[in-house]
């Protein structure tokens, strides 16, 4: 048996569920050993939050079950190529591999701005939609030179 | 007065705060109208959640407190430039304006992996260091067939 299938059909089931419960059409999964540990769909509409995509919902959940932020050794299928903020959240979470169903520009077709958001990332800061400023970086630095003699501080 | 400067200054302070709390040296406020309405600091390790950069919960903090998804109209104040996760979100959330302190650059010197996810993300998707695979689209896609047919869906 094909398990990678498996465990994309469960993720692409789950973003079809979340479209009559009034969520957006996007579902993942977490695996680690064979066994799905935490499943994760969008919510940004009905929970009022723009962060709530369906893998940064779903590496939440495996963080907190597996009671570390390092999902090393877990694998993501997730029902839509991700977004730049959960592309960002998959190397954070340090996750092995990564399934997808449906791409960016699928997104982008059915209204998603997925794909603007790569462009964005692609330019100068000062040539972004976001006005973006530089302020105060002489006062900023101090706490990264404090957290470098920070001997308690847990690096990840 | 220099309100922006007052702004940056407390995203600042709880960058200096959140090493002694034993979480990483980030900090953001979210304004609107003149008036910090959220704040947030870096908790990966402390709840370990790899998502909970101070850009993600200053903005879930805001758009909680302000009862949607669209926070047009805010602007964001954050310690550090935003990593590509922190810039997406600050996208999906529609923010104005972003001012901040440190850059990438500096945040690499110290062992963050920001400017790493940068370059990832520039790279294609076959040759990134997390393996990545399409699987299923032709099953994926009837999600997004059934989201366009949606009569009740809620568009962000």
């Amino acid at each position: 048996m094909d398990y990678n299938k498996k465990f994309m059909r469960k993720a692409i089931a789950l973003s079809l569920e979340n479209i009559k419960k009034g969520g957006g059409p996007f579902g993942a999964v977490i695996v680690k050993d064979g066994k799905i540990i935490a499943t994760g769909v969008n919510r940004v509409t009905a929970n009022t939050d723009p962060t709530a995509h369906a893998e940064v919902n779903v590496i939440r959940k495996a963080a907190k079950k597996l009671g570390t932020f390092d999902l090393g050794g877990c694998d993501i299928y997730t029902s839509c190529e991700p977004c730049p903020m959960c592309l960002g959240a998959v190397y954070w979470a340090h996750l092995d591999k990564m399934y997808y169903g449906n791409t960016k520009i699928d997104a982008k077709k059915i209204g998603f701005d997925d794909s603007f958001i790569y462009d964005e990332i692609d330019l100068n800061p000062n040539d972004r939609r976001v006005k973006t400023i530089q302020l105060l970086p002489e006062e900023a630095i101090v706490a990264f030179d404090e957290w470098v003699l920070s001997e308690d501080k847990v690096v990840y």
